[in-house]
């Protein structure tokens, strides 16, 4: 398996494009994507768990409710949620999709992102259309990728190239963070494309065994959207055999995707809003896979470690205290604690207590953009990884005014 | 009932005092506290649910197993948590007190808060404690709260004054904030002391009780502390007929005892770390309490919704988020959402979606230092309140660097 180029574009027979269309005020910044499969495809999706659920969720599970999709259209600067005619809006959507592209308006994936309880104007997406699917190519992943930003500071995208049964697949994807993130089930709006051929079953069953590990160990603020999905269109074009059971070409598929999908988890950790460094908890020696779990989450949570970290604060207390309250059961004379990044690893806490460290040593590592806090529980053989970030004077500015 | 000065001395028999011993370099900063009451009183506690706990809490817990305390030893600026040595330091603490008092070692609470995971020295402790005996007075509560401040920017104290069978009785207490506040079972440190006549049992079931509706309901930052602890003190000095029932008595205790905690409750929130507003969030309509306290809890615990509060920003979408994944049942199409200050009230949500409303009456509201947010779920009969504080610049910073 290997990293390529090419995003959501990557697979074969997916185009892609996004522009300004109205719906921020910002004319500079793209604000429509729309994604299309050459080919009908199989599709998976899952969901944000908050009962505040956006209207384009509402209409997008019913599309894919039959296994099926073939085009993604999604807009930024508006969430089309909390709003009395969000439904109607989202249809509206689909239906323009089909109108200017011939898919059926039932095979098109429909999401929103900005404010919420804004009622969504349906005019600059009609009149923007046009332009839009005009401009789609199979090089277009980088404008979509673009136009699904909200505070974003970077545009995520990834691809993997793997074979199965001596077929050259893809997987590719694009991701918006990068605030209002503390999955559930689901989080963000995050869309992948293959070409590999896989049954709409197997293709739900490797994506909701993935978020498990990924989307769902991600946190940038505690706060679980309202608009969270993720969704994964696969085309076939790439001719392997389908996958419609468990076995090796299965695994071999959720292992390209886990790639994808954590490369991704990655890229909005570390561009959560206001974010200086990534932060990544790996906890190892947990009796069981759910403790290793809870504690990583916990850890990448606690405002106060997140904010230490913004210091470069070696404050490993706040580590200590975030897994005692994680509601985890674990014995904490037993636990060790580590500080990791490129510029060396430095244990800060043995057995419950602390050792005595380089205070010199710890700011180095700890002025990395990307920290590994290293967590072992010495009780068991599971382990588990939560990303997040710091907590940063900016991630107060953004969201002190973020309607204005 | 009537609010009176006097704080943790308010009530008879309760002497109190705070000094500089050396435990913080800032020479001007008190670091050591000491309140023993004339007779020995009837004592209840209740202690942070966070696994990794301070010693000094073990140590209480065992002093107060009989029922019985007669004085609180507490130091500011070294958590004794996470310590090889550490009970045995919470242990010299309290032999300390009974050697310079007279007091037995096992009527001592002791409490301890500040950096978690450094060594404590009982050097200071032990020469500083001639100079605080000496200082203890009946009017000393102010200078017993300041010694247990840590980033805490006001002293907190009150007292009230109520009548049980014709005899005057005070309730008083002192609290210390400011960060690492998320309370679940008991938060923080609070020492609360009265001149009541009232059994051990029926004072652990009303400081129990109480709890749940205000220390229980109130968060900073979403962090648990490892030292939370609430404790009261009775000495009978009031001479009123032992409560050792429910009834009439026992209600106006509780009456009583919960204008002292809501009280503390408020100052804490106000001045949580960084903070430059209270939150107060009142649900109203609830099917079942629990649903009630569950809303309310999330809504002041949303990091976005209290950078909005920051930045005097309807951005009422926050609180319905936070509603909609605080796991509560609710109907998102029932709920109605108000700001509410000094400077009046604004509705900005009706059944579940926004209405039209003037920004600038509510940005006039929202610049207020107290802000309530009003949500009814039109459903029952059932309300609860929590307290919580905005997410500010200075929380990070303080945050950020807090050890050196």
């Amino acid at each position: 398996m290997k990293v390529i180029t090419g995003g959501v574009c990557a697979a074969k027979g997916f185009k892609a494009y996004g522009v300004h269309c109205g719906i921020r005020k910002n004319r500079t910044k793209r604000d429509l994507a729309l994604i299309v499969s050459d080919k009908r495809a199989t599709a998976a999706a899952v969901y944000t768990t908050n009962l505040v659920k956006g209207a384009p969720l509402t209409v997008t599970k019913e599309h894919i409710s039959d296994g099926y999709a073939q085009a993604v259209i999604c807009n930024s600067g508006n969430a089309n949620t909390c709003n009395a005619n969000g439904i109607e809006i989202a249809c509206q959507m689909s239906e323009l999709v089909s109108k200017t592209t011939g898919v059926k308006a039932e095979d098109v994936v429909v999401a929103s992102t900005g404010v919420i309880g804004q009622p969504l104007d349906i005019t600059p997406i009609e009149s923007g259309l046009p332009q839009l699917v005009n401009g789609l190519s199979y090089e277009g992943s980088g404008e979509a990728a673009e136009a699904i930003m909200t505070t974003d500071t970077i545009k995520k995208e990834v691809a993997v190239e793997f074979q199965i049964g001596g077929k050259v697949c893809k997987i590719g994807g694009i991701a918006k963070g990068s605030g209002m993130i503390h999955p559930n089930m689901a989080t963000m709006l995050v869309f992948i494309t293959t070409d590999t051929a896989i049954s709409s079953k197997m293709l739900q069953k490797a994506l909701s065994g993935d978020i498990q590990n990924t989307f769902n160990m991600l946190s940038i603020d505690g706060d679980t959207s309202t608009n969270d999905m993720v969704t994964v269109l696969a085309n076939g074009l790439a001719e392997n055999e389908e996958i419609c059971d468990e076995g090796e070409d299965f695994n071999t598929f959720m292992k390209a995707l886990n790639t994808v999908t954590v490369t991704l988890c990655r890229m909005i950790a570390g561009d959560g809003e206001g974010a200086t460094k990534l932060l990544e908890c790996k906890v190892s020696g947990a009796e069981d896979l759910n403790t290793a779990k809870t504690v990583a989450k916990s850890v990448v949570c606690s405002s106060l470690l997140k904010a230490a970290m913004f210091g470069a604060d070696a404050n490993w207390g706040r580590v200590l205290c975030a897994i005692g309250y994680s509601g985890a059961d674990v014995d904490v004379n037993k636990i060790d604690v580590s500080f990791v990044s490129n510029k060396g690893e430095i244990l800060v806490c043995k057995d419950g207590a602390g050792v005595e460290f380089s205070e010199e040593k710890a700011k180095e590592i700890l002025l990395e953009k990307e920290i590994e806090i290293k967590v072992s529980l010495g009780e068991g053989e599971y382990c588990s990884t939560a990303w997040g970030c710091d907590l940063t004077y900016d991630y107060v500015k953004i969201n002190g005014d973020y309607r204005t």
